[in-house]
């Protein structure tokens, strides 16, 4: 039989990558449960219908999806947020709202495999279900920021905006088809944006939607002066321009540093609601991009009842890459702490007291040498695994009740009764031999 | 738009099953670092022929498959052994052997759902790669054993047989398909069995075979004692009745305790090669295995070195089901240290002060309440939520700079100076009120 491949634009994680990545997770967990959100874990696939009353039939076309033998339509999940809701919906209304919700989950989307973006990859969410809109918004953009920052990448940009203002504008000026709108403001095409509206009519609200789109880029506080300017004429945009201030106050008071306002956003208009955010590690190129997220309801369009929700996903994958430029590449395994070599008959049953004891009594990593090698090709294994400690019990030792312990950054070693050695190991080696991690 | 169910035979974890898990999954993870193991995380999908070279054509039946949009044949994993395998072959020849795995991941499986049986299960997994074929079954069941024990369940029985046993009688007695023979030893039908080996010709090994099915429930030492008397008349089993001494000694230096012997266990006869062994919580009823495990040799059928290997998989559903037996249902949604309640507009800036500083310094949870309720409704909040601690900010506190702290176990309350509030969350309330956790 032949050799097998992975599938395209699929992944193995391989341990000294796993090893950073949990690590990651690990602190990711405690920041959740210490902003009292609950984990939960939808299944891997949903019916396919589920993503399409979200995101329209378009979304076919990016879906791993297939008939399972009972005939129905079944997706691998591109998101996480329907799932959340769906299980909502079914399963945890009951519960004391606001409800707070996260997960860490895969998702699968058919695209084309390139840096940064894979068919398979990996996000961590959370979902505020009741909330008032304001603190809403506060608690999921400073829940993102401290996810975000305990990856240690050093730079991450946050565009913040607010769906209401052009969603205003395009109301007063009774524009009925926005969708072409929000193309041209996504893509910044000022001088398309310009065209369009004069063809459909919406003089009113052209001068007010490009001078957002020309100021995009000009320091927050000049955009909000600007939108409050424009709210004086259009006060459509009023309870917008007074919400993105008292949320950038609030921000400020919940330690969320520099937030550059775009105003022209015009992120996911079909199901945000209102506040949407991006975040982006300026050094991973293209795909940029590691975190979004903003206010929406989704809950009415799933037979549920109408609720406020503001959410994020980060992109597990792209964070452990900007991770990785900061830090370097992981190593490909984990550093071995401890590795125990038997070297006769009657040393195999000690060596697997031992570390048995170790394992017991220690949070160290300790290996039995179990390809049954002499001692230069254990020291040669200990070496590939960068391990610190090699405890050697031959013939002499079982003899004398001892092991021998030999540090492998300096080579220095000594006899140690075989008895103490795991409390020898814990205490780091107090007699100033290299310290034990 | 109707509402939405989540596709038969799956499951949601809601957020206090997942605090259990990830609580169980945390030990197991320290427990395999412990012993040197390295994460691996492989494609939730992989080519349907890696499981078809493993398993036979006639797993296709129980797998979820599907083609991409390329045609490909891909298929949801039904276990994660072979997958492994795949990626050691594909990116971890180099690393220095013996090499050691482990994963937590989920499979797919299309079967008829039931009680502890989901058609999407997840499992813990090790696999042991060029060890010694006795020190790697050692090591292999003493960290099977250490991951099952860190789950707290009461009662665990531990199977284990060698296979070398009945292919050692079935090559003596030139048995040339064993399949028939092992169908019915594992059915444990004598009658059947003693039938068919007379048709085929087999008187020779009839005797012992039948031996050790008659035995399989007596206590170890008697199965032992029988397979060395055998042993003088087949001297083909000799080498694995001297293995199974030496590994039950060694087990018992590792501290696994008392192991039941089945050597008449025919588990997985195609590619398993020497050990296997099983592992039942028998409250568990008709769905009470919670690992399989063993020796074997899947990389030559890959394309790669033949190499031994031993591993085993946990059920983690059904180790979490027998959690419950032992520890009852959890609570639906994790308790929460600390609610801060803003009764004033001016409190709310310093409510998301004081929770920024109670998150940065402490291990607490702690939330704002978000919905802007007043106290009343806020406290029942608070009450759903199994808070210790409600944090009220009101007019009167902002004046004074202060917070009022209420333990909501016994309803006392005072107030601190807002300064001090962290701390005195953080040291649990060193004033004899109800202890912090």
């Amino acid at each position: 039989m032949g050799s097998f491949q992975r599938p395209r634009g699929t992944r193995d994680l391989l341990p000294g990558t796993m090893q950073r990545r949990e690590a990651y997770l690990r602190t990711v967990r405690a920041l959740m449960h210490g902003a009292g959100y609950g984990e939960v874990l939808t299944p891997t696939f949903e019916h396919l219908e589920l993503f399409e009353a979200k995101s329209g039939a378009g979304i076919r076309d990016e879906l791993y999806a297939f008939d399972d033998k009972s005939g129905r339509k079944l997706t691998l999940r591109p998101e996480l947020t329907a799932a959340v809701m769906r299980a909502y919906l079914e399963e945890m209304t009951h519960l004391p709202k606001p409800l707070k919700l996260y997960y860490i989950a895969n998702c699968f989307r058919y695209e084309r495999p390139q840096a940064g973006r894979y068919r398979e990859f990996w996000q961590i969410g959370a979902e505020l279900l009741g909330a008032d809109p304001l603190l809403g918004d506060v608690e999921t953009i400073a829940l993102a920021w401290r996810c975000l920052q305990a990856a240690g990448v050093e730079t991450l940009h946050v565009r913040l905006g607010h769906l209401g203002l052009v969603r205003g504008l395009l109301a007063e000026g009774k524009v009925e088809q926005p969708e072409p709108v929000l193309r041209l403001l996504d893509k910044g095409d000022r001088q398309g944006l310009q065209e369009h509206l004069l063809t459909i009519g919406a003089d009113e609200v052209a001068a007010p939607l490009l001078d957002l789109l020309a100021a995009r880029s000009a320091p927050s506080q000049e955009q909000l002066q600007l939108a409050t300017e424009l709210s004086q004429s259009h006060p459509s945009i009023l309870p917008t321009v007074g919400h993105l201030q008292r949320l950038l106050a609030l921000l400020h008071h919940a330690n969320v540093p520099s937030i550059h306002l775009d105003l022209a956003i015009a992120r996911g208009f079909d199901y945000y609601t209102g506040m949407v955010f991006e975040v982006d590690v300026p050094t991973l190129g293209a795909e940029k991009q590691v975190c979004g997220g903003g206010a929406y309801d989704l809950l009415e369009a799933f037979g549920g009842v109408s609720t406020p929700t503001t959410g994020f996903a980060i992109g597990i994958d792209r964070m452990l890459l900007a991770q990785e430029q900061t830090r370097g590449a992981p190593a490909p395994l984990e550093a071995l702490d401890v590795l125990v070599v038997p070297l006769a008959p009657q040393a195999i049953p000690l060596a697997w007291q031992l570390v048995t004891k170790v394992r017991d009594t220690t949070a160290l990593s300790v290996e039995v040498e179990l390809a049954g090698r002499n001692l230069g090709k254990a020291l040669k294994y200990a070496d590939a695994r960068a391990t610190t400690v090699v405890v050697i019990i031959g013939e002499r030792e079982v003899a004398a009740g001892e092991a021998t312990l030999r540090w492998l950054s300096d080579g220095t070693q000594r006899s140690v009764p075989i008895d103490l050695v795991a409390a020898t190991l814990r205490a780091g080696d107090g007699s100033a031999q290299a310290p034990l991690p």
